[in-house]
């Protein structure tokens, strides 16, 4: 077990909670125990009245670096494992973003990569360091990203760059998705910090009620173009070969490849 | 009871219909009269067989800053009043724009907010000056967009502006929302108008049968897309919750600070 | 009948499949004969099971220059053969690629118009060089694209910059399509082969699982996002006067216009 997530408020304008991704020597990379984290903090956030917008920033100078590969042996290779981490455990988590009713913005400074970048995809805004980069490379690691992911991220980033990064292990930069829209602002490198707490305090004087029904509009909107709320979508996924890949070689292979530091071989 | 908007052929150039809104003094701003000014423009023009191509634009250096607020007083706090505002006048009025055969193509001058932005997306084509400014920042006014009018922005400019938009009351500029792809063209400030004429006179000796099926089929497809036919946003949008904000202190407070050019409280 | 689409191994490198178009003097142009050979292409090489990515590019400088309009006056008048060309010749033809396991990468020079963009909307890559041409004015030649294709292209390449092409008859340019996120990479004129190559190189080491897993992922997403598999859009389509204009005037005019070097008068 490594890594938290913790929230709170700032000290001098309480209106706006920071939550911090930290898995150290790992830049942010999720394990089991900050997904749970990060969904018990949107939780908490949400059941507070006060709070008019969150940032999500990552601890050390980077964002998330995606899962925590250390973590995946011991669950990523039996398929209803596998199916209740993705479905369950992540996803739920990133609902508690998407659910979340205020403003949510993502202050990434270095690696946004798989799971980092999913959750960036739940934010409404994105600011990034200029020298931030972007990808889910994990065909490298011999597995898919899970479906709802997939659109989660296909929808934020577009379908175009997300085959990009999907199919050909491609990182783009931050210029390259603020070109594309997914980034609201880039920065100087180091400067997200303030950005976001600037952009959080303009949001703050912003009338909580407007947001809150902007907010569930554009969610109901997105929930209608995309999956989340389809039968056929849903029936999709539930599927009983969606996972089936878990014991399988090549995922074996990948993860095997990344602890042992050396180029996979499929 | 202010502003008007009217519409007539190009003297020199019959196929091409112009329509202007004029606001004097609130850079167009949309009062309810213009609105069914609008409905009506588009309505007669679409009787029109010999018209191949619409160009909208604003009078005096502005395309249009949002809806009259010195009316909202008379109609906004009550929930079935505001209901059949948004639901009625305006949709209907930019629903006549999206049902139009021709192509029709937006002069962006200026401010280009609220209102304005909603009638932008109903265009086909989109030319800005340089120094046009797009966004809908009505949360310092205490309500939100009407769902429907936030899905159309929402598809217009992708939901990642549409968000900062709404969530962050930005403004963006015409380079930003030409990267987005939301522009056609940008042009030197003062020249939308020529080279908004340049472009209708290009499309007016195109096939108008092909124009006409090419926008029948684009329209089926944002439909489908999007919620405009779909039982369930239906069912979400009559919800009676929707506008229930209308008599709220927010809502009264936004609107009254406007009124009376100071900063509102929430 | 002319034209051909061909495809082999790339000898010193057996995952990588090089499909190319070809039709002389004609810019690549699809013919009849091309579409079966295009989608028959993919059939086969979505048999073999050593293969790991596709390449699609276009013989002697140019991607494709739309449909081979010399052949049109022989079916294009008739609703019936018009429908069949488009539903089950064209469709299918794009079917194979879509239904592709494997990553497909596009890469374009010169002329990419009309089918050729509808062939390169199919891929999941794309490469262009600095000087390519896109766009699909067949407005010029009185008639619409058909709405799956139209659906396709709006998908592709947005509905701001399909609405630029179809109804305003515009061409853009590679850094313009670049910035839209539709092309992966600009590269410099003549340089496509070398470069794809290089990705699929990259690509063919990758997890095929995870790609496969991946592609079939982002495929059922657009489907649902898109209109592939909605009753609704299927009735639209099949809707009896979709094909109407086939014997038109316009639809004569424009084709023969072409075919006679002289500008359509419509």
């Amino acid at each position: 077990m490594s890594g938290t997530v913790t929230w709170q408020l700032a000290p001098d304008q309480q209106r706006v909670a920071w939550v911090t991704l930290e898995n150290e020597g790992k830049f942010n990379a999720m394990s089991r125990t900050m997904w749970r984290d990060l969904q018990s903090a949107f939780e908490q956030i949400g059941a507070r009245t006060d709070v008019r917008v969150v940032v999500v920033q990552g601890k050390g100078g980077h964002f998330c670096s995606g899962g925590d590969i250390s973590e995946y042996p011991s669950f990523r290779f039996d398929t209803e494992k596998l199916r209740n981490f993705h479905e369950v455990e992540v996803w739920c988590a990133l609902q508690s973003l998407l659910a979340c009713d205020v403003p949510v913005i993502a202050g990434i400074e270095g690696n946004c990569m798989g799971a980092g970048l999913e959750i960036a995809c739940c934010c409404d805004l994105r600011l990034a360091g200029a020298t931030a980069r972007f990808g889910a490379p994990i065909a490298r690691l011999g597995f898919p990203m899970a479906p709802r992911e997939a659109a989660l991220v296909a929808k934020g980033v577009g379908t175009a760059v997300a085959r990009a990064m999907l199919l050909a292990a491609e990182v783009l930069d931050a210029p390259a998705l603020h070109a594309q829209g997914f980034l609201t602002q880039v920065v100087h490198d180091g400067h997200c910090g303030e950005q976001a707490r600037a952009m959080a305090v303009r949001i703050s004087t912003l009338s909580p009620q407007a947001t809150r029904l902007n907010k569930q509009a554009l969610r109901r909107l997105d929930a209608l173009l995309g999956p989340h709320s389809q039968a056929l979508w849903v029936e999709s996924v539930q599927n009983q070969d969606t996972f089936l890949y878990a014991d399988s070689a090549e995922h074996r292979e990948g993860i095997a490849a990344f602890l042992e530091k050396r180029s996979p071989h499929f």
